[in-house]
């Protein structure tokens, strides 16, 4: 993805060792040429997966995946983050722990959205420690789906999460894996180890 | 939008006289064809207008707002709901009143994202009595932004805030109209008058 690489070189702000701003095409301005690039290559990557739905995180997971799910030909959930949830009876619910905030937040769908018949790739914009893919994981074991991968806009790989999961042997395909925000630089990680 | 009218009528559910779900294609489960289809719709109606930006609400108008922003080549701005934000400094915000829950929340765009030169459209889900959207015009006025007009994928057409805005002068344009969800049904606004 060298289009996203060039936009978070020119476009991204190295708020410290560990923020990335990408709020100028991701998080808070979208870019939706980019997401439709985006999209297209996680449904390259996870074609041959036997995916039936994608499960994403609001907000800003919801725009790779809405292409995502465009370009391969199925639905998009998002679980919610509050807890004044309008959604149905039957919850499932997971709890994400911030490091940021320092505090524990419940992320929750709709337990009727998801079966053991479904194959479910879940997408998220950042992978870093790796708490909302946990609980995103977490809500699909409860539903009893199968577990196609996890796709990922931009991982910290200078954290753990992203080893962490592929060590439990899930599929994690990240469109860009950062080594370091160190001195207000971005290092991408070699294109061979991705 | 015969496509929106017939997913509404096969998948929508009606809880009461003012409330219809639709967590299967639009609020919590998404699907990405309508989602392309009403992207097309509101560019062709607003194509002329000079649009330079899309603002719209988290988290059920971000799909079918990135859609629009992509066949009209423009950045989407999504405002946040919670007071926990990430965002820079400089926010503008605004107080949007929920009926439903009885409470006024804050809504918050960076105002790094809008300047006097920008003409925005307006994006969201649903329209009943406007308070979400006279919220997002509220923070363009902030901004010394041109109103483009304000796309709305479902108008509850019994309820006042689409006749409210556009007794003000504003281009509304709703992909459906809902005259009435009387008796557990959906009766749509007549086509000659949308």
């Amino acid at each position: 993805m060298n289009l996203l690489k060039e936009k978070i070189v020119n476009e991204g702000k190295v708020l410290n060792d560990h923020v990335l701003k990408v709020d100028s095409f991701l998080n808070h301005q979208i870019d939706p040429f980019l997401m439709q690039e985006i999209g297209k290559e996680f449904a390259e990557r996870f074609r041959e997966a036997g995916v039936t739905k994608i499960l994403t995180l609001e907000s800003s997971g919801i725009a790779p995946s809405v292409m995502a799910g465009l370009y391969l030909g199925v639905p998009v959930v998002f679980a919610r983050k509050r807890k004044s949830l309008t959604l149905s009876e039957n919850l499932l619910t997971a709890g994400v722990y911030s490091f940021t905030k320092q505090e524990e937040n419940t992320i929750a769908v709709s337990g009727s959205r998801f079966t053991n018949k479904d194959c479910v790739l879940i997408i998220d914009d950042f992978l870093a420690n790796g708490q909302a893919a946990k609980g995103l994981v977490h809500l699909l074991e409860q539903a009893g789906s199968h577990l196609a991968g996890i796709g990922i806009v931009i991982e910290k790989s200078f954290q753990d999460g992203g080893g962490e999961l592929r060590r439990k042997g899930i599929r994690v395909e990240s469109l860009t894996r950062i080594d370091s925000l160190s001195g207000g630089a971005v290092l991408f990680a070699e294109e061979a180890e991705v």
